[in-house]
């Protein structure tokens, strides 16, 4: 089972993919819970690259490259083998977040990102959570910490409302892979409704 | 006028690349000499990414992603912009090198190469000069300098003469845009012969 979350920044994602990890586990399951971009220590390195400097200092398509390079590691050293190894594999971003950051925030490039995926990665999670969350929430809480997507130019309420809308989007546009979860809700609440909805998938 | 050498490893090709740029300067051109992997400051930081560390560590899709990746920086921050100012670009390997290095190496991957090229520089250089060397002369001199592809674990004299043949099939296959020039002789020999072909090709 290959789970991935995804969700705007602040949106709690990455605590309830850690929370759903820690569930599971305690139900017996063995979990690897990974995050995007890197996730092995090639995509580690990559993810260096993309996310440090000058927020300029790639194009948005040769970004799109790098994340793929970065994916196709994570996915040939880490994810696949765990999955043969039947583990759960919950990871905090993949390809949604690219066609969303990269695909949808300078310019419309998602046909390119999804072309790349498919010459390249070639799959998809399995169950993709989407934590929605109110865009200036989200806002707060990413600024409050300093979130990766804050190194974006356009990092700001426009491009969380964008990139809020557009998840909702492909949620809808992918609704068989897609679930939904308000994420605007006590902490437990979200994580209760998280496993429910992974154990009736699982199902 | 956007010219690429290429050639096995020791081969001699940095060193015409270099000379050709000297002689034509000294005929008034403006001339940018550059070079792959690298190139561009982000370009070269992926260069090291791959040509650093354990040969194994990325396998040869990731490695072409990669690739893909600093030329595609190259491209839009120096290549492009430099034709644009009607300077004379040489580049020493280019598209061709990864077409042979990570396309020819491990397992048979030049489809993969050109699809990722078309979609992502989908630009070839206007000439291309093959600087053609005995396989155990090149290696010679490649392990005498420790050269780049010293990295690749099936470095050695099966490698060199594969990458030989790659080339002059490559050349055949795309003669409009080759030219294979027998860089066995002297290397003052062999600029005279170099300027004569890229003289006559922009005539």
């Amino acid at each position: 089972m290959f789970l991935s979350f995804e969700g705007i920044d602040g949106s709690g994602k990455s605590t309830q993919a850690r929370l759903l990890a820690d569930s599971l586990r305690e139900s017996g399951q063995e979990v690897v819970l990974t995050r995007e971009p890197g996730g092995s220590p090639g995509a580690e390195e990559i993810r260096r690259l993309v996310l440090e400097g000058d927020p300029d200092r790639w194009s948005a398509e040769t970004e799109i490259l790098l994340f793929t390079a970065a994916r196709r590691d994570h996915m040939e050293r880490l994810i696949l083998p765990a999955l043969a190894e039947g583990k759960v594999v919950i990871c905090d971003r993949f390809a949604d977040s690219t066609r969303m950051y990269q695909g949808l925030s300078r310019g419309d490039l998602r046909a390119l990102v999804d072309t790349l995926h498919d010459l390249m990665i070639g799959r998809e999670p399995d169950l993709t959570v989407l934590i929605d969350m109110d865009p200036d929430t989200g806002l707060a809480r990413a600024i409050g910490r300093g979130g990766a997507e804050a190194r974006f130019e356009e990092f700001g309420p426009d491009l969380q409302r964008r990139m809020r809308d557009g998840f909702l989007a492909l949620a809808q546009d992918n609704a068989a892979r897609f679930r939904v979860i308000d994420g605007n809700r006590p902490v437990d609440t979200v994580a209760s409704d998280v496993r429910a909805t992974v154990d009736s998938a699982l199902r």
